[in-house]
């Protein structure tokens, strides 16, 4: 018999977890549009050569592959994976967003700004907190070099936060031609090698950046140079204007942030939480001004930010930050019993007459023992039962059970989504 | 340069496609959920061996496989497909609901009532409609055998359809029981190859159907014996009770329902429109007590419906069904003009005022001229502009513009929201 755990590394999403992530996803969906980003969705698979080349040779190995199919699969003659494999998994939301704004350009916009939230999927090692399938809430504005942009997108990603609750995120910048130049001056020649040490400096600390400088064949005299420099102060007239313009947010400039990918050519950020056992990273972002050109003929200015869904969701988990609807969610607000085979009919119609009155209702599937019947409702935790007995049939009423009080009430049918809406806003 | 289209078969969403389709999808899980149904979701990914044999020899050929990673892909030994993939994009949604209904079957409820709008892929060759990438709508209900689960999916279904604003759907229903006893009437002894013939009846009517018959081995006085029975009247207890039970609704027995899945063991059921040049099966589904069973110790009954998203939102595209806060969707309600580098900071203030009076508000990114402003207002279709100007920062007012009418209001930025939600109810 086949196993019934999903695949290493991805998750099955029970009820009460896809209510939480979908509350999350519809909070970051209402805020976006909201600042005038348009929803943009992309298939899970592109040709392999849509991906290959983007993410380094690192990024290239953890691209999930598909096999060729029928006439195309040739194992007497395949030698390397190329041969074997056409299309591939989305790896992230960016590349497919360059890819779609070559392709569209003149149905888009001037100024494109759109937010995509969707899985994607990398062959990582599977580890706590590390999936192969997980979701990336990505923003995006396309098409202009104002840093108003910039302003926008970190307005935005704090709103968020504060409505899902957080009160401890706060949001760092820096700027990559200042570290450029940070880089130039410490004489350190590969600057990608420098600012991959750098990216990790929250995890290692100071000595661990230099430690993996020095292993990377950077002089230690160049390595102390440059983290003596990022410890410092620093500002550029893009920062401060950005400063300006999220004035009354929690932004400041951190000198020492790198942002590991290489593709970013000005202001990057990244939003952090202060607070507790949970302090760190749950998004970033920058401004790439020369990505999106990668599968079109222009040059188009662009800038943007990553939320860290399954970060969220584990930090709102642990703080007990989702409200009671969604906490403790139900698959209904009542359910109506079934008594009888006589009258099964009647109950089915009580359902469809609650659903109507705009409550959401479960039936009792078959006619059993009451006892049952009620011990099924506790057990799926809804919280109001409705008996249609044979009491009830004949005077024309249903008896409704509140679960959590045990208040019992006879009642005609019309009266009871009233009812019902009273005692659970009680 | 990399190609920017989409794989083939694969399809980019636009806003205004996302919008479409998430109008639709809203409507049907808010339906869903108001009949206790729940939310699942599950991997695109699942283990190759999950999917292998589920799908008959043709499924098999179109479950896209992933090819092996690292030392697992060993191209000198690998004889068969099996030997270079070990994983595979989900092709249904019923197989992973088996599988995680025998890997939770202590987590869920008895009666365990569950929907499921999730894409799957099939390496079909694309067609008109016909793509490698597509949604599903699956609700399924495991654990009764009562008649009253087809009645709720079937009631579910309509109220869909309803909501959505069709008013030419009408639901077939049959069983397999009958089938399997025309079949053997005939003196037929391969049912699946009666049964897929059948299936095509819509398609390629009577005569059609005889034809592959005859060429599948079936005499031709079986093959007339059994069309002129499923042409004829037919009936059961429990079909008679699904009718009791879905009183008021457009149900009927079509004795030549077959519906092509051998899987279904007794109420089989399609929704169709009737209407028009969009006619056909938009949905359909069944019961299956011996699926569920696959991965588990135990058998569980279990009847599911599948309605065609795809189709639907064709057949509304066609018919202009979309409301038209969806049919001409806007990224803002308002735009705000961006006047000079000095004002930048009033226009990003004021962008983030009129939010919090509700409103989707979009900035203009940068200084432009104001004639430009307005055109690329008028291109993104924005209903309202919002001026600021020198004039207006000294006043501490804006200007209002509402590109439909043309008409202009200079009001304090606390009473534009009001402003707009008038005129657009108007």
């Amino acid at each position: 018999m086949a196993s019934a755990n999903p695949a290493r590394g991805m998750r099955d999403f029970l009820p009460a977890d896809v209510r939480k992530r979908n509350y999350v996803i519809g909070i970051i969906k209402e805020v976006y549009e909201s600042y005038g980003f348009e929803p943009l969705e992309t298939p899970a698979v592109e040709n392999l050569e849509t991906l290959m080349g983007k993410y380094g040779d690192e990024g290239n190995q953890l691209v999930f592959k598909i096999l060729k199919r029928g006439e195309k699969l040739d194992l007497a003659k395949a030698a390397t994976e190329s041969d074997l494999a056409d299309l591939a998994l989305r790896y992230d939301l960016t590349v497919p967003l360059a890819r779609v704004v070559a392709n569209n350009r003149n149905h888009l916009p001037k100024f494109f700004k759109r937010y995509q939230i969707q899985p994607v999927w990398r062959a990582d090692r599977p580890a706590r907190g590390r999936f192969r399938e997980f979701f990336q809430c990505d923003v995006d504005a396309i098409g202009s070099s104002s840093l108003t942009v910039e302003a926008e997108i970190i307005s935005a990603a704090c709103r968020i936060l504060q409505r899902l609750g957080f009160d401890d995120h706060s949001v760092r910048i820096n700027h990559r031609e200042l570290l450029r130049s940070i880089v130039a001056d410490a004489g350190i020649d590969n600057e990608t090698d420098a600012l991959v040490s750098l990216d990790k400096l929250d995890k290692i600390g100071p000595d661990g950046v230099k430690k993996e400088m020095l292993e990377r064949g950077i002089s230690a005299a160049s390595a102390d140079q440059f983290l003596s420099a990022v410890s410092g102060t620093t500002s550029n007239s893009d920062l401060d204007a950005v400063l300006t313009f999220c004035d009354g947010l929690p932004v400041s400039v951190d000198p020492s942030l790198a942002r590991g990918l290489s593709y970013y050519t000005g202001t990057i950020m990244e939003i952090v939480l202060t607070d507790g056992d949970f302090k760190g990273s749950i998004g970033g972002g920058g401004r790439y001004d020369g990505l999106i050109g990668m599968f079109g003929k222009e040059q188009i200015p662009a800038c943007g930010f990553s939320l860290g869904l399954e970060r969220i969701l584990v930090v709102m988990d642990e703080r007990g930050m989702f409200p009671p609807e969604i906490a403790d969610s139900t698959p209904a607000d009542v359910m109506v019993t079934n008594w009888s085979e006589e009258s099964v009919a009647d109950s089915l119609k009580l359902a469809n007459e609650l659903r109507s009155q705009g409550l959401r209702v479960t039936l009792y599937p078959e006619p059993d023992k009451l006892g049952k019947q009620f011990k099924y409702a506790d057990s799926i935790k809804v919280p109001f039962v409705c008996v249609l007995g044979d009491d009830e049939r004949a005077s024309e009423t249903v008896k409704l059970k509140n679960m959590a009080t045990g208040e019992e009430s006879v009642l005609p049918a019309d009266a009871i989504g009233k009812s019902v809406r009273g005692q659970l806003t009680e």
